[in-house]
Order: C-alpha cells, then sequence, then structure tokens
C-alpha cells in the first residue's frame, strides 16, 4: 500500500475501500473506521484517507455526517457503469433509452391525472402546428419529458435526464441529427390516446413504435460512421 | 468564493466547476484551464482545485492526461441521478429494472448466438431441476443475466447490474425477499422460446409476464411497510 505519489496513492485507498464495501465488510447504514484508523491501517497520510473517502461519498456509496463519523450508503459500486456510459456508443445508449420511454409511457398510462393529461395534449398540439424546426424540437422534448413525468417516478426520471443528455452529445460527435426521423404525428397521437385512455399496453407499444424508426435511421447512419462515440 | 474550511471549498469549486460544464463553457474532448488557472480564477489553493477535480473524473465528466491536462469528457452531471438512487423507494428501483428486463429479452431475440440459445437452455433446466432455495435462485440470477448479455448492449448490462445490486440492498431493508414471487417455469420457458425464435415482440411481452409478479408482490409488501428505503 506505501506508495510513491499522491495520486496513485487515492487511487489505491479509493480501489482497498471498494473491495471492502463490495466484498460486504460493512452493511449500508454502518459506520467506516475513523480516518485515523484508516492512517493507520492503510499507511498512508490523513490527506489521502480524506480525499478518497469524499470521492466516495461524491459516488453516493458514502455519507458524512458531522461529528459522528462516515456511514454506508450502498455497497453497489457505480463506477463501472459510468466508465461504460464514457466509453458508449450512440445506438448502445439508445437502447436504454428505448426502454426508458416504453416503461415511461406504460406507467404514465397507470398514474397520469387530468393535470397530466391537459399538459401532454397542449404540447402535442404544439408539436403538430410547429412552424420552425426549433419550435417542432422543443415542443417534441417537452412532450416526451411529460410522458416521464407522469410515471411518477423520480429514479426513472432522472435515469432519463442523465441518459438524454449523454445522447445528446453522442449524437452531435457523429453529427447524426438531422438525419434522425422519429414516428411522425400519427404514432405520437396513438401514445396520447392509449395514456388518456389508461391502457399501459397500447402504450408501451405507442411509445415503442415512436422511438423505432429513430433508431433504424440512427443504424443507417452509424453503418456508415461506426457505433463508437 | 473564499470560504473558511477545506470541505466547504472542495464543493464549492465542485459547483462551479459544474456549472461551467452543465452550461457548455467547454465542449466534450476540449481542455479546461490548468490547476494554476483555475487557483487564480477561483481564489483557493492547489489542493483544493486537485480535489474537486479528482471527484469530477471519478464521476466521468473529466478526464486527465499525464503532461497534457485535463479534458472535458462529458458535460452530462450524473449526481442528481446517483443522488436520487440513494433516496429511492424499492418500487422506484425495480420499474425501471423491469424496463432493462424487457429491452434485453427484445435485443436478446435479435442478437443471440447458439452459444447464448445452449446457456439459456442449460441454466433454465438447472433452474426447473433445483432442489434447494439456493441453486433455484442462484440460477434464476443467471439466467436473467444471460438473457442480458445475449442483449449484447454494454451499457444496458452494467446499468443492469448495477441497478440489480442496489435493488438488492433494497430488499434486503424492506426483507421482503420471501414473499415474492416470480412468474413460473411456464413464463420463463416462454421467455426462452421467444428469444431462440428470434421474436422480439413476443420475447418482450414474456420478460414482462415473467417480472409483473414480483412488482405486484412487491405491491403487497410496500402497502404494509411504505415505499421509502
Amino acid at each position: 500500500m506505501r506508495v510513491v505519489g499522491h495520486r496513485s496513492s487515492v487511487d489505491e485507498v479509493i480501489a482497498a475501500l471498494n473491495e471492502q464495501l463490495s466484498g460486504g465488510a460493512w452493511a449500508p447504514g454502518e459506520r467506516i473506521p475513523t480516518e485515523l484508523e484508516l492512517v493507520a491501517e492503510l499507511g498512508v497520510s490523513r490527506t489521502v484517507v480524506r480525499e478518497a473517502v469524499r470521492a466516495l461519498v461524491h459516488l453516493g456509496r458514502l455519507e458524512s455526517r458531522q461529528g459522528a463519523g462516515t456511514f454506508v450508503v450502498s455497497t453497489a459500486d457505480p463506477a463501472p457503469m459510468l466508465r461504460q456510459l464514457r466509453l458508449a456508443g450512440v445506438r448502445d445508449v439508445f437502447e436504454v433509452q428505448l426502454a426508458y420511454d416504453v416503461q415511461a409511457a406504460r406507467l404514465a398510462a397507470m398514474r397520469r391525472d387530468d393535470t397530466d393529461i391537459q399538459r401532454l395534449r397542449e404540447l402535442l398540439d404544439l408539436r403538430d402546428r410547429a412552424d420552425s424546426p426549433e419550435t417542432f424540437a422543443a415542443a417534441d422534448v417537452d412532450f416526451h419529458a411529460a410522458v416521464v413525468a407522469a410515471a411518477r417516478n423520480p429514479v426513472l426520471s432522472e435515469m432519463y435526464r442523465y441518459l438524454s443528455e449523454r445522447l445528446q452529445e453522442s449524437l452531435e460527435t457523429v453529427r447524426a441529427d438531422a438525419a434522425l426521423s422519429e414516428g411522425g404525428p400519427v404514432t405520437h397521437r396513438a401514445l396520447l390516446e392509449a395514456i388518456v385512455d389508461g391502457d399501459p399496453e397500447a402504450a408501451a407499444a405507442a411509445a415503442h413504435a415512436v422511438i423505432k424508426p429513430s433508431l433504424t435511421s440512427l443504424g443507417g447512419v452509424l453503418d456508415e460512421r461506426g457505433n463508437a462515440q
């Protein structure tokens, strides 16, 4: 463990703590050893321990409570997932996003209230009547976000938001925006009506029909340019 | 920006860099200012800047290249998603996991090869013939993981793995394991056959039928205990 260089020390302490967390050394909610105990155990400076702990706090695995110590939030490690997203191809991200759209439609059909229905109708009308690519794109994004909001699942919402941003970045790198075509007004209207009717299966099928053409046309673009981001 | 206390300085530098990243100050692939430039701009110590940058590297937003500087990997911020997962209820996580299962089944039906088919058959036979709850649970987990692997999407695989672990933790906190019932051998067999037949729609429907009973029985447990983790 006693290595030269601050950088590699921090990474090694993170790796050591990761190993203990993933190995179940401490359960969620349990307190981990104090800074001084970790200093003694790992043979590194207090600064190194503190920085490693803080990195794990930012990753949502540990939590520091003033005066009480550091506690385990989760033993699951999100780093491989984030690393995979960093290396991901556009198509791979798109396929996950499609899964969110379909599940959001299904849940929205079960949970939407009158306010959701009114908002979805307004946004789809805006989308149909858009007189510029910009207003069309904005109404389209808002409509899909309103479907996700009507699903009433904060985990799904946040994962959708994060992947949308990653997807947008990836699409910009392949400059595929112009080439992507979504399902037209008819499929969007079918999605809205299935949600209004409270029919989860029809909503899921309609969401799939809405997004599928984008994935197909993306396939064409990528066959020319490759899947890699 | 000049605040007292190392801890809050690091968090404020992270917040300042986050704001610039999310605001598009630098595009993916671009180099951000050097440590010394950030020290001058933000009025904090070099240690603070270094620690903040490293936290963003761990979150997959920046990348440090030896001797060349620090570069933007992604302007999308995963922290709200990770925070949301930290606070998530069991049902919310489960609904996202269901989305992955359905999409994995659909893609597996399109991409499976002979090796996948053989492995899926073996695992399902193991599951059917299991003579203890432990061997049953192991075969079941392996079967679902093999479906995900056959989907050939590394982003989906990693997100599935991470959420599975989070879900397991959440389930342990509500001690709901015993009460959850998956779809039986018939629905699992239908899932396998749809994947073998290369029928994406049937595979998606079968995956939904496999997982739905768990979500329903979880609903019963949660109505007694609440959705909160």
